[in-house]
């Protein structure tokens, strides 16, 4: 049977115990999210004794379903003060579902100033002194773990900034090459884990075995229909394995949604030279990997490698998100500094969406000059040496915006707004208001149904509708989430039925349900319900579902559009009944 | 008739209106927080253009009464992101009650980088450039000042923290002598003024007369029983007198109460030699001046002025938080280092009841030993800077606690706490929790029944009356407040049946009313309703009225004892209907 692992850190004791009954069912967001709900006092402090940090694979997890392998980390937030959950990619969800795993909760505190690290496999549980590891990034820390554990494990990771426990840190995990470059990265959940000292988990997933199916045959079927629709599908089966998630830097930047210089435009004079094909192009030129998948079971790939001029690795593929941070937002156009600037953010383990606007505040507040990308890599410095200002910049957008006195910060919940101008892209506004998570465009990502026209075609300048959208967003994001599913299977799931249809089969056909496609939409408003609950508790009211003033008030440019969905429709989107 | 004077930074307009109906009968915090609570937009942000900020003399100033010219500063704060009403001493108050005005609202913006002074005379109001003001600190400040304007006037000015916008950032106001050292202190007021791009405010009273009153025989008589009943009184007549404020020092220290080391203990080791007697000796010994007014019409004169080893000035007398922040709470036991620190406060324009915090929170966080003066010292000198590590320390305890992940951080809306530990004297802790301003000890001076047994008396540790005795103290205090009165009147009001009566006969006589006792209760309570529900709609909930973990988990010697008033009687303590 499914087991839940309780570790607590203050008498270093592992148990594992039967998942109880008010968690069956759940898993990914939906089982992190219930477990803070139910376990972790809404005003508890997020770095202390009380807070837990959870790791949970999705329901379709440890199945040969094609990309259900990402991995749910939940916990109070550091950064918001709310509920958190944060997925990833890699190899964790994967094998910690083979291991028969459906969470790993952390608990309590270490009071002395040693780190741990835990190994799970097989029946087999151990948390052990990492002292070794004390200090090191992300990329040294993998490192040496590989020498303890061999190469046929994954590992969860913190970095620097995790051991520091700034706002912006987060928990990575290792893709198939054991590369710590899939992080849990918005909402500082590595900073839970470096509060309750533990620096790494080592997932062995010798012996494990594919989850029970109740009926083999049509979940074999059904999955088999869910990888056709991903490949036939024109976002999943050409534009992101070719161009990766960059390809929208074009795309954003043509709607005049590309926020640049801190959200002051919505285009970047810059954008061709970092978008998706120049990533391509130069990627190809140098002999990298331009279409890479970064966990077993991936159909779309939409990753790749970058390599430097020498052909030397560099990073993977800097997300879109990640781009635009860096990028348009502090106005700098050199993808090979972006790049270089991935790897340390990767390597000290922190959120780079978050990090690239507390760079822009920062400049904002005349740290820098726009456009400088040495400037850029300068204050990235700062911050993998945690000196005072790189623990500003550490400590997120909304920090820098206070301690150097800036207004235009652009933050819900304090969590910084990725990509997507919410003036010229207002469903996704909608969304960055309302989403009990803070700012993230993952949470229900109207940018398909504004911009790509993928599921639906609501006019991206206007305010009708966007609340609709994205109530059906967040409760669909939300079911996603639970399953386990990357998020990119929302494509040909919104706009193939039978790709939506084969989802739901696989459901039925693992846990032998007979679930209807709203019933996976309610799955996902109960999630949401849990998780705003606990938000009301932690203090938050309608007030905090708001966009910060100057979206309201200053224009933006092309299309000179402020947001003005309305306080009545924002405090409408997630009251489901 | 009483003016209203609203200067636009903007347009650069100063315009001088009637008082409006909904505005008369208000003064000082009463007049502040009914201007904040129906003209600013409760999201709004605190440093940008729809703030307000707001300086009133109270009900009874530009009188002959004693202690009467107190004068509140208010806005949204940028520390709290609530309402805030800080009052200050000084001549400030008295002055612009004599010029026949009620309140400056200060508006709008500047959105180039300029700044600005405006003078305040007789029907004479004008908004000039003070470019040559631009970086200094209050003393360079007003010695300028004093060049252009003489030194028969008040001055009214930020520091660079105000310019910095930091939120810990006071408004300087100028003694009978011209030096900067009364404040209002809390809540990054400063910020505000700094962000409106004022650096400073001459008052010049020439001209200017006494408040009209309606019953001039009345007024005579009340203000001579008041004066006579401070001058009885124990406390405003020998104690404060003699020792200063700082003769709390070693009551509070005796009680178990003194907040030692970032609230770890309640007794600290040289808690003789910071004390008030001490203070006291040195400044008699090197010829200092022990007994000293911060405003005209002061008969307690509870300040002095404190002098080095030479005997030249360093400071006024140190406050007792102020001694606290830095000395016990820091574990340092020297008074001329306090001294000085106080003076580089008062000169950068911070609060010193924040800094001491942010301070000892930042050595719980290994940036430097406790106990270390020397330390202290070098992070006072980074504060004036202006470096990354200066400016985390002046946006308050609670981003140090954020950015050097300290998990023990005092603050209360993100308020740090005063020097009365809420564990060993619970009705303050009571008052800590919920007043609106955040962790505030003059919001509901509960010390004076748990500790002082003045007004009443209920024990400090335990949870029975406390709630009760914040109810009827906050309301009391918002009552004082909006009189203009120094809280000091408090302790006769509350001891001396007449002291009371004399205080609304003189309210009566000036305004030809007819309050009793309960009236003034209950203007309290509308004050406090008032800025219970600007919080409410910029998003606090009772979530907001709770004291951080710590307090109720760690047991506080010597008494072993934890916070424990239950969260009902916190919510009970402001729901007067």
């Amino acid at each position: 049977m499914f087991k839940i692992l309780r570790v607590n850190m203050t008498d270093l004791s592992v148990k594992a115990e039967d998942v109880p009954g008010a968690y069956q069912g759940l898993g990914g967001r939906g089982l992190t999210s219930a477990i803070v709900a139910k376990e972790v006092e809404p005003t508890c402090s997020p770095i202390g004794t009380n807070n837990k940090l959870i790791f949970a694979p999705g329901l379709l997890g440890g199945t040969n379903c094609a990309n259900s392998g990402r991995i749910s980390v939940g916990a109070k937030s550091p950064l918001t003060g709310g509920i958190k959950e944060a997925n990833s990619g890699g190899q964790a969800g994967q094998y910690l579902a083979k291991l028969g795993i459906s969470a790993i909760v952390i608990e309590g505190l270490q009071h002395d100033d040693k780190i741990y690290k835990l190994y799970v496999g097989k029946d087999k549980y151990e948390l052990s002194p990492a002292d070794d590891l004390k200090g090191l990034g992300n990329y040294a820390t993998v490192d040496k773990l590989k020498g303890e554990f061999g190469d046929k494990v994954g590992f969860a990771t913190i970095g620097q900034a995790g051991e520091w426990k700034l706002a912006a840190a987060t928990v990575a995990f290792t893709d198939r090459e054991l590369r710590p470059t899939r992080h849990a990265g918005r909402g500082g959940l590595g900073a839970v884990m470096g509060s309750k000292g533990l620096k790494a988990i080592i997932i062995d997933p010798a012996d494990g075995e594919f989850a029970p199916l109740v009926d083999k045959e049509a979940f074999k079927d059904a999955a088999k229909r869910f990888a056709k629709a991903l490949q036939e599908h024109a976002v999943t089966g050409q534009g992101l394995p070719t161009y990766g998630t960059d390809v929208l830097i074009n795309i954003i930047n043509e709607a005049g949604a590309l926020p640049t210089r801190n959200f002051r435009s919505g285009r970047f004079q810059g954008a061709d030279k970092v978008g998706g094909e120049t990533m391509n192009k130069i990627t190809v030129e140098r002999k990298g990997n331009p279409t890479h998948g970064c966990m077993s079971g991936c159909v779309i790939r939409c990753s790749g490698i970058f390599v430097d001029e020498k052909g030397e690795y560099v990073s993977k593929w800097p997300e879109y998100e990640t781009v635009w941070a860096w990028g348009p937002n502090c106005e700098i156009d050199d993808l090979d500094a972006i790049a270089r600037i991935d790897r340390a953010c990767d390597d000290i383990g922190v959120d780079t969406i978050e990090m690239g606007n507390s760079v822009a505040v920062a400049m904002e507040g005349g740290v820098k000059e726009f456009g400088d990308a040495a400037g850029a890599e300068e204050l990235m410095a700062e911050i993998s040496k945690g000196t005072p200002l790189g623990r500003i910049l550490g400590s997120g957008a909304g920090a820098v915006g206070k301690t150097f006195g800036v207004r235009r910060v652009p933050v819900v919940k304090n969590q910084a707004m990725p990509a997507y101008d919410p003036r010229a892209v207002k469903g996704v506004g909608v969304t960055y208001a309302t989403s009990p998570m803070g700012a993230d465009h993952t949470a229900g990502y109207a940018v398909a149904q504004n911009i790509m026209k993928v599921g639906g075609d609501v006019d991206p300048l206007k305010n009708e509708g966007q609340a609709t959208l994205s109530s059906n967003l967040q409760a669909a994001t939300a079911a996603i989430d639970t399953a386990g599913l990357c998020l990119f299977v929302a494509f040909p799931v919104l706009d193939i039925p039978d790709a939506f249809n084969a989802m739901v089969d696989m459901l039925n056909a693992k846990y032998g349900l007979s679930m209807t496609g709203d019933d996976v939409g309610a799955l996902g408003q109960r999630v949401l319900g849990m998780e705003k609950d606990f938000n009301r508790s932690a203090g938050f009211t309608s007030a905090d579902d708001r966009l910060p003033e100057f979206f309201l008030n200053e224009k933006l440019p092309p299309h000179d559009v402020v947001f003005d969905v309305t306080d009545e429709d924002l405090d409408s989107v997630l009251k489901f009944d």
